[in-house]
C-alpha cells in the first residue's frame, strides 16, 4: 500500500510504501495503514484537511463501509469509522478505480473533460466513468466494471460467475493462464516462455511481455490475441459509454504501452460515428492515481459538522 | 409516426398516427409532423406548455439539431428551429431511446428508481441510462448504445463498422437474416419457416416467433441462440452500468415476452455480486413511451425567455 500527504493541487508532498497481506484480516491491515498515515503526517499539518483511502472493493461511499473486497476477503468492514477513530478526522473511502478516475479527471489526462472513461488494465480489468461532469456510482456503487462485459460468447471461464468476460482474456491473471496453457501444448523447444519464467507454472503476464520483446513466437501470438480481444472490448465500451476521452491505465499498460495506440486505432475505425471521435490516451498519473484521487474525493466530500 | 397531447402526469389526452416515409426527405416528413401535431392541438390548449419530439437519431439537445439519423438519411437538420417556426413554441428534440427511458422513469416501470437502464429490443438494439437520478447524454449524445457492444469476438458483421455486436445477433433485422441463412442451408421439408413467410426472402423476426410458437425446429434453434446471446449481452450491460432496475422494451419483447425472464435469470446468476441484485422488468408504457418521454423532457427543459 502507499500512503501520502497530498496537496489541494494533487501534488504528493510526502509518501510512504508498506507491504500489507490481505489474508492477515482487516485489523492487521488497518494497523499498517494507520502507522503509514501517521508517518506521512509527522512533518506535515497536525490535522489533514481530509483523509481519503482507496481500496479495491465495492464501497458504500455514504457510510464508508467496505461492502465486499474479494481480493482481501473482506465483507462489511466499517473502514471509515475505524480509521477515523485512529486518525482523528473524517475519512472518505473510495473504490480504487473510481479514485484513479477522479485523479485523472482533476489533475491528469482528463483535466477539463466532462465525459471521461478510465479503463484500468491490471491483474483485473476495471473502469469508471465521469459523465456530464459527474463521477458515477451506480445502483450498488459498481458502475464501470467493464472487465465483466461478455466479449467472447461461450468463452473462457472468468473469476466471476460469467464466461467470456473481457477480463478472462486480457486481465493479467488471464494472460498468464492463457500463456501457461499454450506453453503446455507447445512442442518442446518451441517457445522460450517456460525458460524465461524458470518453469511453466511461473509464467506471468510480465513473462509474456518479455518474451514478446525478445521475439518469442508463442508470446507474440498471445500478445496479438490479447490486442484483438482488448480492441473488441474497447469498441463496445466506447459505443456504450460514449466518452470524449478514454484514458487507459494500470500495470499492464506500463508493461505494454502498445496497447493504447492499438485501442485508439480499433475505436477510431470500428465505433459508431458519434462515438468514434473519442480521444484515447494513456493515463498520466501512474500508480499514485488511486491515492491522489481518494485524497481529492475526500477533500470535496460534504461533511456533517 | 405518432403525435399526441400529453398531460403533465404522462396521460395521453389525444393522439394520432400518420405514415411517414424517411426517404421523402426532411421537408416532407416535417409537413406530416406539423399537420399531425396541429390536429392533436385542435380541441386542446391554444398553445401547449411545451413541444417535444423523439427521433431515432443522434441529437444535439442544446440546439435541437438532428446531427445524424441513419434510418432517415438526415444529417444536421435543425429540427427544433423548423418545428418552432411552424408550431409557434419552443421545441425540444430528444433521441428516441432517451425519450422512452425518460417516460419509463417518470411514469412507467422506473418510477422512484435513481439508477435505471432501459434496453430497447426492436429492429435495432439500443438503450439509455439514468444514473444517480440523471438521464445521461454522453460526450456526443450517444450514451447507452449497447446494441454495439461486442459480444461475439470476430462474429457476424453488423450494420455498424464493428463485427460481433449484440445487435448483429438479436436485432430484428439480424434474427431475420440468421433465419433466412438457416432456412437456405436446411434440407427441403426440414422447416416450415419459408412457407410461413411465403418465401425464404420474406422471413422476418415475426416469422421466427410464429414458427417457434408452432413448434418449428429451426425457429426454436434461432430463438434459443437469440436468448443465449441476449443473456450474454445483458450480463455485460448490468455489470457495466450497475442499474437497480433494468427495463426491457421494444417491438421484439411484444412478440416474445419470454425474453424478459430469460434475461432476469441470466443476470441474477451470472453478474458480479454487487450488480446481480438488479430487478429486470418489461417496460410498461409500450410504443407510446418515446412520445410521452419527449413531452416530459420538453416540459422540464430550461427555457430562454
Amino acid at each position: 500500500m502507499v500512503s501520502g500527504l497530498v496537496a489541494a493541487d494533487g501534488r504528493v508532498v510526502r509518501h510512504g510504501t508498506r507491504r500489507v497481506h490481505g489474508n492477515d484480516g482487516p485489523d492487521a491491515v488497518l494497523e499498517v495503514v494507520v502507522r503509514s498515515a501517521r508517518e506521512c503526517l509527522a512533518d506535515g499539518p497536525r490535522r489533514p484537511a481530509a483523509i481519503g483511502i482507496a481500496v479495491a472493493a465495492q464501497v458504500d461511499p455514504r457510510s464508508g463501509t467496505v461492502v465486499h473486497a474479494p481480493n482481501l476477503g473482506w465483507r462489511d468492514v466499517p473502514l471509515a469509522r475505524q480509521l477515523a477513530d485512529e486518525l482523528g478526522g473524517p475519512v472518505t473511502v473510495v473504490n480504487d478505480a473510481r479514485a484513479a478516475t477522479a485523479a485523472e479527471w482533476r489533475f491528469g489526462a482528463g483535466v477539463g473533460v466532462d465525459d471521461l472513461f478510465y479503463l484500468s488494465l491490471g491483474t483485473g480489468v476495471g473502469g469508471s466513468a465521469v459523465v456530464g461532469g459527474r463521477l458515477l456510482e451506480g445502483g450498488s456503487h459498481a458502475l464501470g466494471e467493464v472487465g465483466h462485459l461478455t466479449v467472447v460468447a461461450g468463452g473462457r471461464r472468468c473469476h466471476c460467475p460469467n464466461v467470456g468476460c473481457l477480463e478472462a482474456y486480457v486481465g493479467g491473471w488471464a494472460i498468464a493462464e492463457r500463456a501457461r496453457e499454450a506453453a503446455a501444448s507447445d512442442p518442446p523447444g518451441g517457445s522460450g516462455l517456460s525458460d524465461l519464467a524458470g518453469d511453466r507454472a511461473s509464467i506471468t503476464a510480465e513473462t509474456v511481455f518479455a518474451g514478446y520483446r525478445a521475439g518469442d513466437r508463442l508470446a507474440t501470438e498471445i500478445v496479438r490475441e490479447t490486442v484483438r480481444i482488448l480492441a473488441d472490448g474497447a469498441v463496445g465500451i466506447v459505443n456504450a459509454f460514449n466518452p470524449s476521452l478514454l484514458a487507459v491505465g494500470g500495470g499492464l499498460v506500463a508493461g505494454m504501452p502498445e496497447f493504447v495506440p492499438a485501442i485508439a486505432s480499433a475505436v477510431g475505425s470500428r465505433c459508431q460515428p458519434p462515438a468514434a471521435g473519442v480521444r484515447v490516451v494513456p493515463s498520466s498519473l501512474g500508480p499514485s492515481a488511486p491515492m491522489v484521487g481518494a485524497a481529492d474525493v475526500a477533500r470535496r466530500a460534504p461533511r456533517l459538522r
